[in-house]
């Protein structure tokens, strides 16, 4: 069952072969094909493995036997590496040996443009043909980088888009933080990170997942590999390029991904619980405190400094970022109060003015500090060396981590960062060691979310095949047609009469009574109260017909439209306006998308996102990603609304969207009330049989 | 001119001193007091100075004469650094001797709580007729530490309310930072950062002033020391703790200042030039760009990376952050091309794609983008250590930087930073190096603003003496009364007609011709809407006669409530609702506001605040940085407004607050037209004479 559910490639062979065989292995010295021989008999001889050269004019390389081609190698080849650049003239050999993994090294491919991209394509072509699974092209050796074996601790696997961005989370080995992988993954023209994922989130010790990604090759397996990893309990963390459009079209070019709208993207991730960051080094240190955290209680973070400007600022900083800085119990503070003096802050921060660190006093605090219940992750902010009181408190630190499942996260403020206390007895141990106070806040945000989304994690709904592509943007329906299509499948919508003209007007308003709204029905017009074809507040008969001579007038002015009857909607009188659509991703498929109306959503943009599949408590953290949220939750006095009638709407459009019925939608306005909720205006798409028949042909 | 307006204190005496006398200087080994000795002796040695000590019952301290009091020591006396804790018992001598500074260690005054404040608020009695200017209480000891004499450039100048806290930022001398002096303020019972600012804005050389602030001893001493350094040039950089209440709160018990709100401390920053930042190490990078930085042409910034992955993920966070990336001359681009292949961008990043940084094309490719007009400033990414690649790049940046009056900001991204290419080469150069992307755009944004604020820095008005500070809310007034006061002080409002009943109101519609509003006039009740004593759209007089019948039954129902009249009102339809308000702060004085009117205000707080006095250019800055200023400016094809009449309100509002007309006012809505504003509902309170001469008495 969750087998099924993986964007699964079983890459054991690759990250274990047997047998691999290196194309174009050299001893030559000074050639890169050289270097890149050596370093994968290296990794070879690390894993196990037996490296084999293959080259066409030479028997021996570095003392082995080298063959002509792949085909003459003895025995089951589990990796092919191409050191070369003519992939063409290798790949029939490959096949023919049945290799089952080739890592393609050869550049100008998509990241070189139109010409390359068309290159990429009879590639991939060639390699399903093979049968083979590539690595590649335009990848590079991390893949094959020596990773130490001396660190303890649950390891980071590392997957990039770019080989070059991942190095400096890499050498977070020279910081002691343990490494399992590295998968550069190049063009992802077969393999694409999403593999990697599912792959490194079924090892069994994987501590964290670090992502550089600069687009999704795949939407649907991102997503199946990040569920998978979800279930496993397993973080992920990433660092996405494509903040703005400037980004997003320089990652275009440089990867030939598409990537999808910024706001998707972050809303995924949000989705299916991945860790967003902006820099390398948060992406490090975030993935680090992940796979040392374990398994703490909860979120509440005591801060503990020797000074009291020290914890004022950290307290600040995480108060700022919505973390939880909860009361110490009474019996704690009582505890505190032998060793701290009354003037000093002790709940929470707790400040214990410098002096106690630098005897038995020091480790007793962090005792009883990490003793009471209502700590779940302490926070020492160390502003920089002082000897007399910072090594002391580090080696407190280090020495109390080992009696206790909460995590102890320490910032080391000295911009030098060439202290003992640091290199040596912080880096050498398995706490959580950050450099500034913005890393360790924004890590231990990540950290809190995490464990929020962990206990849903296993409720995540199984991710379907995605729908087939859209071939155009659809057909779009009248205003009527739209609520009618709303309305069977379970949105409510406003009474309204579809008349022909002021005759039949009139009478559906004396049948329905005043004041009502009176709408033009135009075909193909958006965006009808622009064009004054929208009027509210229509009394009684007579009003309506002066109106729809007035609609008569306006439309008679618009080149190309008709004015096809007018509509007498139901007034709704007060709620709060929302807008519920439905978008389509270039990457991640139909979209849906709840907002706030009117000014919040064109001037705020306070719009949330979340692809189908979601369930209904999702639903509800839509709504509390709106700032506008407080508009339904009893703002001004009123009273709160009934939020059901909104998360049905919202279930409903997602199994429009997820069904593809509708390819565009926007509720707008969606009225809420305090008891139920009331579309009276929409616009929807529905797929047009001609374009998706011209793109079959 | 200029020299009024300082928060002037002429500090040179304090660290230029000739003569110190160093009270409770002892040599017996161990003691603190022999400690501090030794670095004042060592620091007077520094400066030129002669350092004393007093000690009652020691003839000789470490070989120097010692004299039982200060009054006995020969010659004038500059400084008096008081190591005791009991200062009462030597303030008299200090006073005697005719000392100018006095700098005060000694602990247990507001930093401790009430007790502690009484004893402050005595101390500061004493110092007042002592004629004696102090450093303190609970100051320390780094106004005397050693600087580094051998690091070129313009140096920072350092104040902290905290002197852990300053530690990191000092410590940037190990990275090849200069500073020139460190104020550690203490409690601030005299001087305060406000008179360190100023004096270091008038040394020559300063480069910037790093502040880490946890409140303001005063205000109006602050601004005007901000604006003696925006007109000298100088750059200001501050944290200021205090982002949320918890923070807040525990920097008044730390600190014994009474902080402002953070809407008012952020605005007042952004008015006078001032650099907020986050974290320690953003202040140090911050501080160390603007001192480094020269004089960039503009902020238009160029990125070059060896790799496309790093220049696409700077490039992408700067774009975030509102940085200007603009496209290279044709020129640029053709000759980058000599080197660069075309697949690779050049032109807004640069990606030389490696191999051109590691032989003579290197150097050629950067003095070609340093030549390009465009380009002010140049931000070089260095996502890690590659040797053959990186080490090149840095000395050619080295280098080239001696060529260029345009700052080259380069990040070292490896996270151990021990490599030599770093610390040697580097450290050891005048380049602005950052170690994270994050703190690089920081800075850089700052910098971008800091050279939009140096233009408009001279204009920036004298800031006047504060007004009296109120003893209480001050008496309201009803809104016609209000809105009287503000048409008197140039604000347009709303057509109003005040009535004593039905009769009169008829009357007053039958004249206006409706719609009109009508609203009920009840003494001092704010939010007569959600009474229901606002209604919109009154047609004519008999329904002007039903809601005053209405407004009679709802006001009988509110205890203490009496229907003084009803006001008929002038109903403005269409327009842009805004808000314009004054609030007094109890650091920075009456503040003025302006905001989006409606839930825009109330939901989004889309607000922007400005403190007395400011220029029109200001209030536009005020409408710029209101994300809904998009409803002003053609929102959805709307033609734009004439800005001018909402300025005009703001700064006749400005003027009721400098002039402490208005204690508090609320303008809401003001309704902008194409043409025109109009007040038509407001809420205003005027100083109470009884209230103040209940303060003076």
């Amino acid at each position: 069952m969750d087998h099924i559910d993986r964007a699964s490639v079983d890459l054991d062979a690759l990250f274990r072969p047997e047998r691999v065989a290196v194309i174009g292995a050299s001893d030559a010295e000074g050639r890169p094909t050289t270097l890149n021989w050596r370093r994968v008999a290296g990794w070879a001889e690390r894993v196990g493995a037996e490296a084999v050269p293959v080259h066409p004019r030479r028997a021996v390389v570095d003392g082995r036997t080298a063959y002509r081609s792949i085909e003459d190698v003895p025995g089951q080849v589990d990796v092919a590496i191409v050191l070369i650049g003519d992939v063409d003239s290798v790949l029939p050999g490959i096949a023919a040996k049945g290799v089952g993994f080739v890592v393609l090294f050869a550049a100008g491919y998509a990241e070189t443009g139109p010409d390359g991209e068309r290159r990429q394509a009879e590639l991939v072509r060639s390699l399903r043909a093979a049968g083979v699974r590539a690595l590649g092209p335009n990848t590079n050796m991390n893949l094959f980088e020596e990773f130490r074996t001396d660190l303890p601790g649950r390891p980071i696997a590392l997957i990039t888009q770019s080989g070059h961005q991942g190095r400096p989370v890499f050498q977070g080995q020279e910081l002691g933080i343990r490494f399992s992988h590295w998968a550069p993954t190049g063009n992802e023209a077969d393999l694409n990170a999403a593999h990697f994922v599912d792959y490194f989130a079924h090892e069994d010790d994987t501590g964290a997942i670090a992502l550089y990604l600069e687009g999704f090759a795949d939407g649907t397996a991102f997503r199946r590999a990040a569920r998978a990893a979800a279930r496993r309990g397993v973080p992920l963390v990433a660092v996405k390029v494509g903040r703005t459009e400037l980004g997003r079209s320089w990652a275009m070019s440089h990867t030939g991904h598409l990537a999808g709208a910024d706001d998707v993207a972050s809303a995924v991730m949000r989705q299916y619980g991945i860790a967003r960051v902006d820099g390398l080094d948060e992406l490090l240190d975030t993935a680090a405190l992940f796979a040392r955290a374990g398994d703490p209680p909860h979120a509440g973070v005591c801060v503990y400094a020797i000074s009291g400007g020290t914890s004022a600022h950290m307290a600040d900083l995480l108060g700022a970022a919505g973390i939880d800085l909860p009361e110490l119990s009474a019996e704690t503070v009582t505890a505190l109060r032998q060793w701290i003096p009354d003037y000093l802050r002790v709940s929470n921060p707790v400040d214990n003015g410098g002096h106690p660190v630098g005897d038995w006093r020091g480790r007793r605090i962090l005792e009883t500090i990490l003793a009471d219940p209502a700590v779940g992750i302490l926070v020492v902010p160390i502003t920089g060396a002082f000897p007399p009181m910072s090594d002391t408190l580090v080696a407190d630190l280090v020495a109390v981590a080992e009696t206790t499942d909460k995590p102890i996260c320490v910032v080391w403020g000295s911009p030098s960062g060439t202290e003992d206390a640091y290199r040596r007895v912080l880096l050498g141990s398995q706490l959580p060691v950050f450099r500034t106070f913005g890393n360790c806040v924004a890590a231990i945000r990540a950290l809190a979310d995490h464990l929020d989304f962990r206990e849903r994690a296993h409720e995540l709904p199984v991710v379907p095949d995605p729908p087939p592509a859209l071939a155009g943007p659809g057909r779009q329906l009248t205003e009527l047609d739209a609520k009618r299509l709303l309305a069977a499948h379970g949105v409510p919508v406003s009474r309204d009469a579809l008349c022909a003209g002021a005759d039949e007007a009139a009478r559906a308003i004396d049948d329905q009574g005043g004041p009502v709204v009176v709408k033009a029905v135009v075909d193909g017009l958006a965006h009808k109260s622009e064009h004054g074809l929208v009027r509210l507040g229509i009394a009684d008969a007579a009003e309506g017909r002066a109106v729809v001579a007035d609609f008569e007038r306006i439309v008679a002015d618009l080149p190309g439209r008709e004015l096809a009857g007018v509509l007498v909607s139901e007034q709704v009188h007060g709620g709060v306006e929302m807008v519920v659509g439905i978008a389509p991703d270039p990457v991640f498929g139909p979209t849906v998308m709840l907002g706030v109306g009117g000014v919040a959503v064109e001037v705020y943009r306070d719009v949330s996102f979340r692809v189908p599949p979601f369930d209904r408590p999702e639903v509800h953290r839509m709504i509390d990603e709106l700032t506008g949220s407080a508009l339904l939750t009893g703002f001004r006095g009123a009273p709160p609304v009934d939020l059901e009638p909104l998360v049905d709407v919202v279930m409903a459009v997602q199994q429009l969207a997820a069904d593809g019925v509708v390819t565009e939608l926007d509720i707008n306005p969606l009225i809420v009330l305090p008891d139920r909720v009331v579309a009276v205006d929409a616009l929807a798409s529905i797929p047009d049989p001609h374009e998706n028949a011209g793109a079959v042909a």
